[in-house]
């Protein structure tokens, strides 16, 4: 930290103390929830099943990638052979050989730390909601509030775990590395990404093949009710929403985290060397570094005075105003802490006068926030029109139920399009003002902010969203044990309540993913220019997709996320088959469909936990390969193509198969409101095809997508500076480069290969 | 044609001759054609309800778009005032006034020219079709043969239509315009697009309102045949085949073919300038704007050829081999036509040794529809692997169904965005050596004869095409007038084989589509450069997409094709459910289900007639003032970004909701065929939903992506000159520029709003 003055060097340290409390915070709460009384031995022995499948894929998910992420983290460290520490790193060490050596350890840890603190925000996640979901419906028979508090709480836990790691890894990065930082916060968020597309893949087809499967022959075939004990899959649906909603959210949002200041450092470093001014040669202003990391650890601060006030009463039981209190006591308290920072710190060094633009940018984010919230809920609430148009056309069948869910779907995914391109564009006027050599990166300093702003509140919107699936298991342990009609009822309130907060979470979770994909894409051309001019080649200076093999390298990027997606749905579809089978078959066993046999729940558990890891191999192989097919063949400008082009249709389609499925959901839940016949009536039957088809695509496939974004643009803002290296302009390539390409490109053919493959399922 | 040789001045009027070859030849057939017998009583009065139906709709169509012909028409007239005439067209016709009314006139003439051309092709092909549908039925009882030719000739005059109509526009213009064509050729290529895109909106509304809710209510409901005299909506759903795939089709084909004609007359004048080499200052190259119209004039006669061929007897019966023996002589034609051209004529002046390039992109274009060709084979067929596994998971229900159909088609689209991407890519091969000044200009120009080569065979393609609705409504009156079984055999074979011709041709259009709009889109550089440079500002360089606002363009560009599929989707369903709601009524009137009342099928065909009329002025202005907006808000280089977006997005959706539908549409036969048990069983009923889903996106949506792409395109290309004349980078908005802004924003609110508005329908 040796271009930080005195206070920027305690600023730094406060925020690593701010980090070090939110975890701290985390584990207290842990403790506290697990002093809870877990109810009656009924409700401990059907908890006992979930507890059990959830931990089997766990430790399963972990063999499956630990070997992937092993040699990745070698490959990173020894990538320091390829790609020699920058004269930031030099100069930050001492001598070009402590550089090499930091610098190669530096990458492989920050990797190996980015990868360990998403898989614990998932793991340890989903370990409280889990411990909490029996928790929770032993409380729901003490009162409403005790059930919302400890709901609530379990999801605390995750939230504040993840803003504290997120927050601590940063921190830690940036005191060890000072202005040489980039590269190991590189590898940091590209660990973090990977997981979480593991965590998303694996859980989002997890709990939609159990969910998908266990209603398809349960509800709609045996016509039995939704976590019905006699039903083979009821365990694998309840375990589905804990590794799907916890551990693949919580992992999800701590990647955009993470991402989102992975980017605003690095960001912020180029632009306070870009703008250093009145100070000597030599000199950085490192404003523009401790900024956003202040606004993170306020951001802690503000989610744990908002978490305090989320209670409720017995008259009132009133969730959804519990949890909206906090969420706005807390952003009321980030925005005033914003600005305090601002007006005292972030004074123009040149000027004098205080730089509210920074300000500005973060406040757009909230406010980005905010409107992709309302736009979700236009689009997916049964209270607005577009839902209730999708109930309307039930009313003639599945298939114009189908269409209208689609084309409420691809309309939502335009105007969310469009939110977040004025989103961007409000750093473009705020910035419009800056001298014409600084003013690209400070416009994407600005974009990288206002992704900051955006998950200021990741603690309290985690800890929303985690409610949902919590509530939603203690509503199936109330049933499966029996419990008397008062909890039922306090259970049943919080799980409607659960899903609205679930879906919200979804559309921020999308939003934070394309603005930080845009801010580290924007930094690509900074990123490869910095490598040629160190190399002495001429620099890249721009991604002309007017050129063609730029505009190839974009209709393949745009092309990856529908091949994405198409696995992800035919995985599920494939997996949901297989249960259906399975419980076909056990209801035959005599005894099972009387209630007087306990069904073999194991092995639905293991049949999703099988099919979830059959697809983890093959998507992350993927998601590294291609970039560097794109890359090596078509050159690093291509490659900037290919960025624009996954972006652009990873946003379009994550938001469309979000919003689709939602809005399906709802129009049956619409319908069973009483609504144009209600349950059981043709257009409820219709209804449900929606709601089974909306299933995969908003739950896998479409949250899947923000991770792929992601670890995309992060392999190809680390393999860039390999590219210009070793595929110089103009020449024939190398041997070296065209065994890269053999391998990657066979790795290509394997993966989709293996996609294709049937996972012992008879169709 | 100042600047040609006297071989190439008569090579030129030689073309033209070809093209009026071409019109002749469809003249005589269409006598031919009406000179058969249209066979007994009641075929003639079902005739007559469809052929009133049809023109009815035309007839509609053209008030509708009239009004909006005529204003652009003047604007474009009238935009001589902003965008003045170029020093080619001065050089042209001698004086600056001269040029000024010649460009002025050229400009209107053009686009009126392109209009009236596309307008005529789609109506004189619709006309012929239903003068053929009779007769083909009538001849289907002489035998099959017969039967065969009348279908497939009847569709020839289209298609030689097409051609003839798209050569002889763009040889006309080039022999007035000379060097200063691409101004006039800009105007040609918008009219017949925009046209084309009414054609499409307005025929695949009408054709899938009238199929959904004939299908939904007369199958599903009341469970009488498809093509029951009974149902009030069978004439309309045969009107709708007509104006759907055959005015529909050939309009969006006699577009590309068109729009490739003219982005390489664009790009072969810019590159004969570029590469002028041994010829004195103000001398020309003009080899680059001959070749393409002798390819043209080659296709032609190739196509005639092969058509000649197309017969079978009445022990083969096979039509399938008939038509694709046609085909293969006359690729066989045209190859050994380019490679005899090229040999004596691509002579490059400076060394003399032949110019193989153009020949091998051209070809890369042949092989290009052949692999797309064979690529929606794969996905679309019942004889291949995805239909299977549709059809399989039919069986756990609609939405196994839905969901492996949407999987099979986002899979398709990935696979056809990377065929398309590799033979962009043999151009940047082809032209690798080409000196760094004039490669870019090269490649593109490769680019656009691989479109060239790609509908070579135009000819053919549209016969074969139009050839599936003339035999399906041959089949459909058949069924309502109970011909012996003899001949319903023949017509129901002749359909089927219809069916696969037509799915195969809509790979080729979309395929066009995008290799047109690439061309289009890599010109848009060299032309506002162009005008850059005339009015003395800094010159566009590139579309650099990680600049801010081009990112944003293209986002903006990639929502633009969810938009459109979303207004039409819902403007299909709202359709159909009238239609529903309208023949249930009629279903209650005493007498028509007992058939002794004839329904009234006029007012299911003015439901349809009116839905589609609907539409089309808002997704046109749509279509129209999306570019404007982007272009004067963001500037030049951000519309360069959005055209990109539009292409991009534009592909992916096309292709995966054409193959999607296909799939869905195979499956349902594939199980029909008897697999899975057959017609009736559990598994059909999901296979129809997963139909009835698939026809709007296959047939209204998808296709209506082809025309909207090139619109987009063409208008920017046409606006991007008045937006660097009238908006100058970091001067302040003029008032015409924000006044043009308020208005395009004001044209997009109304036409989102009226795309919201319902149609009476009560659903």
């Amino acid at each position: 930290m040796q271009h930080l003055t005195l206070f920027e060097q305690s600023a730094v340290w406060a925020v690593l103390g701010m980090s070090l409390l939110g975890i701290a915070y985390a584990f207290i709460l842990r403790a506290q929830i697990l002093a809870h009384d877990k109810g009656t031995e009924r409700m401990q022995e059907v908890w006992g099943f979930i507890k059990a499948g959830a931990n089997a894929y766990l430790s399963r998910q972990f063999r499956t990638i630990a070997i992937l992420i092993a040699i990745l983290t070698f490959v990173l460290g020894a990538s320091v052979l390829i790609i020699p520490p920058t004269r930031e790193a030099v100069e930050r060490f001492g001598t070009e050989e402590a550089a090499l050596w930091w610098v190669a350890i530096g990458r492989a840890v920050a990797f190996l730390m980015g990868s360990f603190f998403s898989y614990a925000v998932g793991y340890v996640g989903m370990n409280v909601a889990v411990e909490g979901n029996v928790r929770v419906a032993q409380a729901a028979r003490q009162g409403y509030n005790p059930a919302l508090q400890v709901a609530y709480r379990s999801g605390t836990v995750t939230g504040m775990l993840t803003v504290g790691l997120g927050l601590l890894g940063g921190t830690l990065i940036f005191m060890v590395f000072d202005i040489s930082a980039p590269d190991a916060l590189l590898g940091f968020g590209f660990g973090g990404s990977l997981i979480a597309l593991f965590m998303r893949v694996g859980g989002g087809i997890y709990t939609k093949a159990a969910d998908v499967g266990a209603d398809l022959v349960g509800k709609v075939e045996a016509g039995i009710p939704e976590d019905d004990p006699r039903n083979a899959a009821v365990i694998a649906d309840l375990v589905g929403d804990n590794v799907g909603d916890c551990a693949g959210m919580a992992a999800d949002v701590f990647e955009s985290f993470e991402v989102t200041i992975v980017s605003a450092l690095i960001l912020g470093i180029v632009l306070g060397d870009a703008v250093k001014g009145v100070m000597g040669d030599g000199q950085y202003d490192m404003r523009f570094v401790i900024f956003p990391l202040i606004l993170r650890g306020i951001g802690v601060i503000a989610s744990l005075i908002g978490n305090t006030v989320v209670k409720t009463d017995e008259t009132k039981r009133d969730a959804m105003g519990a949890m909206n209190k906090g969420f706005y006591l807390a952003a009321a308290v980030s925005v005033v802490g914003f600005a305090i920072v601002t007006q005292y710190y972030m004074i123009d060094p040149n000027t004098g006068a205080v730089d509210w633009k920074p300000f500005l940018a973060t406040v757009a984010g909230i406010l980005l926030a905010i409107a992709l919230d309302k736009l979700t809920e236009y689009y997916t609430s049964t209270a607005h029109t577009p839902v209730k148009e999708v109930s309307a056309s039930s009313q003639t069948g599945a298939a114009t139920n189908i269409l209208s869910g689609t084309a409420l779907g691809m309309e939502s995914s335009m105007w969310s399009a469009i939110v977040i391109g004025v989103s961007v564009m409000a750093s473009v006027f705020i910035y419009a003002g800056e001298p014409a050599a600084t003013q690209f990166t400070a416009i994407l300093y600005g974009v990288s902010l206002t992704g900051i702003g955006m998950l200021t509140l990741t603690g309290n919107t985690i800890s929303m969203d985690s409610f949902g699936p919590i509530s939603d298991n203690a509503n199936g342990i109330g049933e499966m044990s029996n419990l008397e009609k008062n909890a039922r009822n306090v259970m049943d309130d919080l799980d409607a309540v659960g899903n609205t907060t679930k879906a919200v979470t979804k559309g921020i979770a999308i939003g934070s993913a394309v603005i930080a994909a845009v801010a580290l894409f924007g930094s690509f051309l900074t990123d490869v220019g910095k490598v040629q001019e160190q190399i002495g080649v001429e620099k890249l200076m721009q991604i002309n997709v007017a050129a063609p093999e730029v505009f190839i390298g974009l209709l393949v990027g745009g092309a990856i996320p529908f091949l994405f997606s198409s696995i992800m749905i035919r995985a599920v579809s494939r997996a949901a088959a297989e249960i259906v089978n399975e419980v076909r078959r056990q209801f035959k066993i005599p005894g099972v469909m009387e209630g007087t046999v306990l069904p073999d729940y194991a092995r639905a558990v293991s049949i999703s936990t099988t099919a979830a890891q059959n697809e983890l191999l093959g998507l992350g192989i993927l998601a590294v390969v291609v970039p560097m097919i794109v890359g090596f063949m078509l050159g690093v400008e291509a490659l900037g193509g290919f960025l624009a082009g996954v972006i652009l249709s990873g946003q379009l389609l994550a938001v469309y198969q979000s919003n689709a499925g939602g809005a399906w959901d709802n129009a049956k839940k619409y319908i069973e409101e009483g609504n144009f016949g209600g349950k059981h009536s043709e257009p409820h039957k219709a209804a449900v095809v929606g709601d089974t088809v909306g299933d995969p695509l908003k739950d896998t496939a479409g949250p899947a997508l923000n991770p792929m974004i992601k670890v995309m643009n992060l392999v190809s803002l680390i393999i860039a500076p390999i590219i210009v290296t070793a595929r110089p302009e103009g020449e024939p390539m190398g041997v070296g480069v065209i065994i890269v390409m053999v391998v990657s490109l066979a790795g290509f053919v394997w993966a989709i290969w293996r996609s294709k493959k049937p996972t012992g399922v008879s169709m």
